[in-house]
C-alpha cells in the first residue's frame, strides 16, 4: 500500500468556532461563545486519547489509521458527548474521553468500510482511504479502528461495553439493510427510517446514553439522552441527504448526488418517486436504477426531484426530528450546555455542511 | 445480497473423532478416545454460545453470519482452549465458553475479510462468503462478527479484553504486512515470521494465555501457555503453507497453489527462491510476480520448488515449532489433557488437512 503523507489532524480540522457555528447557526454562536474554550479543550483531549491508541508496530498501518482519523470531520459525536456530560454539571470530562474516542473510531471505521462499499473517491475534500491506500488496506484499516475502539471501551462497565456493541451491530445491520434496498425505490419510507435509525442514530443514542450513565443519571434521564441522540442522528442524516442534492460541494468537500449515483433511496428520492405522475415516475425509477449514471442522468434526477417539492418533505421531517430531540432535553438540568444541545439539535436540521 | 440456504453447523462439520484424529495423528487417537465425549460436549457448548449471539434483526445478516460460521472449520482454537482449561484440572469449561466463542468469531471474521482481499472463491469446499453473498455483504458480515466477538469478551476482565484486543490488532497488522510483501520474494524469512506471528500465532497465544489466567494460573504458567499457543500457531501455518502446495485439494476443500496465485511469499517460496541458481531464480521471481497466473505458471512454480528441497526446509521448521510448543507444556500439570496438547502440537506440523 502506498501512503500519502499523513496530515496532522490539527491542521486539517475546522476550528471549533466554525464547527459549533455550523451546528448551532452562526447567528446564535455569540451567547454560547463562553463555552468554546472549554469544549475546545474537551475535543483536544478526546483527540489525544484517540491518537494514543492509533500507533501500530507497522508504520503503514499507523499512517492509514491516522489518515482516516484526520479527514477534517465535524466531530459531532465527541462534541455532543462533552456538552451532554457537562450539562449534568460535571466539571471535567476526563471520565468520558476514552468512550468519546471509541465512538469516534467506530464512526470512522464505518466510514472507511462504507467508502470501500460505495467506491467513494473523496471524503471531505481528500482521497478516501480506499482511494489513497488501496482496497485491501482500507478493509484492514477499518478493522483496526474497530479493534482499537473496543480496547478503549474496555475502560468501562460490561453494561456500557454491551451497549456499544449493540450499537455497532445496529450500525452494521443498517449497512446491510441499505445494501438490500440499493437502486430500489419501492422499499418505502419505513425502510428508510429503519436504515437511518440503525446506521446513523443508534451509535449517537448509545454514546449519549452511556455518557448519562457514566454521569450517574437515573434510568429515565439515560433514556431521554438516548432519545435525544437518536432524534439528532435522524435529523442529521436527513440534512445530510438534502445537502447531497442541494448543498455546496466546496463546503461539503465531495461532489453532489452520491446517493443518486449509488442508488441509495433517501427520503427525498422516495418522496419524489411517490409524488411524480406515472410517466415521470417510470423515468425516475429507470434512471435511479442505472448502475452507471452519466452526469446528465444525475441532473435529470435532480430536476425531477425539484418538481415534486420533495425538498420540503425532507426538510420538514428534519425539523420535526430536531424538535423531538429538543423536547427530550426537558429531562436535563437547565443551563448553558442545555442551551447548546438545544441549538445543536436545531442546527443539525439546517446546517450548510 | 442473495442468500444461499444456510446449512446448519452440525451437519457440515467433521466429527470430533476426525478433528482430533487429524490433529494428533490417527495412530494415537486410541489412548485419547476417552476424552472425546467430554471435549465434544465442550465444543458443542462453545458453538451454542457462538450461535446465540449471531441472530441479527435482519435475516440476511443472520444468514451470512451463520454461513460464515458453519463452513466446517477444524475448530482448532476452541479445542485447544478446552483441552488447556481441562489440563489445569477444571471439571467444567463453562467459564471459557464465551471467550472461546469470541476467538472463534474473530478468526472467522478475519477469514471473511481475507476472502474479500484475496478474491477467494472457495472456503472449505463451499463458496466463500464474498462469493456467496457479494463483496459489500462480506465486508459488513466480517464487521458484524468482530462486534459480536467483542460483546462476548465483555464477560471478562479488562485485562483479558485488552489482551484480546491486542491480538486482534496484531492479526490486522499481520494482514497489512502480508499485503505489503505480496508478489515480492525479496522480503525474506524474517518478514515471513513477522507476518505469521501476527496473523496466525498471536490470536492463539492470547486465547490460551487468557484460558490460563481464567483458570487462576501464575504468570509463568500464563506465559508458557502463550508460548505454546504461539508455537502451535506457527507450526500450524507452516503446515498450511505446505498443504497449499503438496496437499490433497479434496481433503482441503479448496484448490492448491492459492499462495502462488495471490503472490504470498511463504517459507517454501522463500527457501526455493534462495536455493535456485541465478537463471531459475529469475524465472521463479518473474512468474511469482505475475498478477494473473495461468495453470501452467502455477505448475512451473511448483516444479521449481520441487527441485530445491524447500519442502523439507518448511517441514523441518514446522516440526521444530511443534517441539517448542511441546517443551512449553512442561509448565502444565501432567495428565491426559497434557498428552492431548502434546499430540495436537506435533499433529499440527504433519496433519493431512
Amino acid at each position: 500500500m502506498t501512503a500519502p503523507a499523513a496530515r496532522s489532524s490539527e491542521s486539517s480540522e475546522p476550528s471549533l468556532e466554525v464547527l459549533v457555528g455550523q451546528a448551532v447557526g452562526s447567528r446564535s454562536i455569540g451567547e454560547l461563545a463562553d463555552l468554546l474554550p472549554v469544549l475546545s479543550e474537551d475535543l483536544a483531549a478526546v483527540d489525544r486519547r484517540l491518537q494514543s491508541v492509533l500507533p501500530a508496530q507497522y508504520r503503514q498501518l499507523t499512517d492509514a489509521a491516522s489518515y482516516a482519523c484526520s479527514t477534517g470531520g465535524k466531530r459531532v459525536r465527541p462534541l455532543l458527548m462533552a456538552a451532554m456530560y457537562r450539562a449534568f454539571g460535571q466539571p471535567s470530562t476526563v471520565a468520558i474521553h476514552s468512550l468519546a474516542a471509541a465512538f469516534q473510531l467506530i464512526h470512522t471505521a464505518s466510514l472507511v468500510h462504507d467508502d470501500v462499499i460505495d467506491h467513494a473517491e473523496l471524503r471531505r475534500g481528500r482521497p478516501s482511504v480506499p482511494r489513497a491506500f488501496g482496497l485491501p488496506a482500507a478493509i484492514v484499516t477499518g478493522d483496526y479502528l474497530f479493534v482499537r475502539a473496543f480496547e478503549l471501551a474496555a475502560d468501562y462497565t460490561r453494561g456500557i461495553i454491551l451497549r456499544c456493541g449493540e450499537a455497532c451491530a445496529d450500525l452494521v445491520e443498517g449497512e446491510v439493510l441499505q445494501e438490500a434496498s440499493r437502486f430500489d425505490l419501492t422499499t418505502g419510507r419505513e425502510h428508510y427510517f429503519r436504515v437511518v435509525e440503525r446506521k446513523t442514530a443508534a451509535i449517537i443514542a448509545a454514546a449519549l446514553a452511556s455518557v448519562a450513565e457514566i454521569g450517574g443519571s437515573a434510568t429515565a434521564v439515560v433514556d431521554a439522552c438516548a432519545t435525544y441522540g437518536k432524534a439528532v442522528g435522524i435529523a442529521f442524516q436527513l440534512r445530510d441527504d438534502l445537502l447531497d442534492v442541494y448543498g455546496d460541494p466546496d463546503l461539503l468537500g465531495k461532489p453532489l448526488y452520491a446517493d443518486f449515483r449509488e442508488g441509495n433511496p433517501t427520503l427525498i428520492s422516495l418522496a419524489a418517486y411517490q409524488r411524480l405522475d406515472a410517466g415521470r415516475r417510470a423515468e425516475f425509477e429507470r434512471i435511479f436504477a442505472l448502475r452507471r449514471k452519466q452526469p446528465g442522468d444525475l441532473l435529470r434526477l435532480r430536476n425531477l426531484v425539484d418538481e415534486t417539492g420533495a425538498y420540503e418533505v425532507a426538510a420538514r421531517e428534519a425539523t420535526e426530528w430536531a424538535e423531538r430531540a429538543v423536547r427530550s432535553l426537558d429531562a436535563l438540568p437547565r443551563g448553558p450546555y442545555h442551551d447548546l444541545l438545544d441549538r445543536m439539535a436545531r442546527g443539525a436540521a439546517v446546517r450548510p455542511f
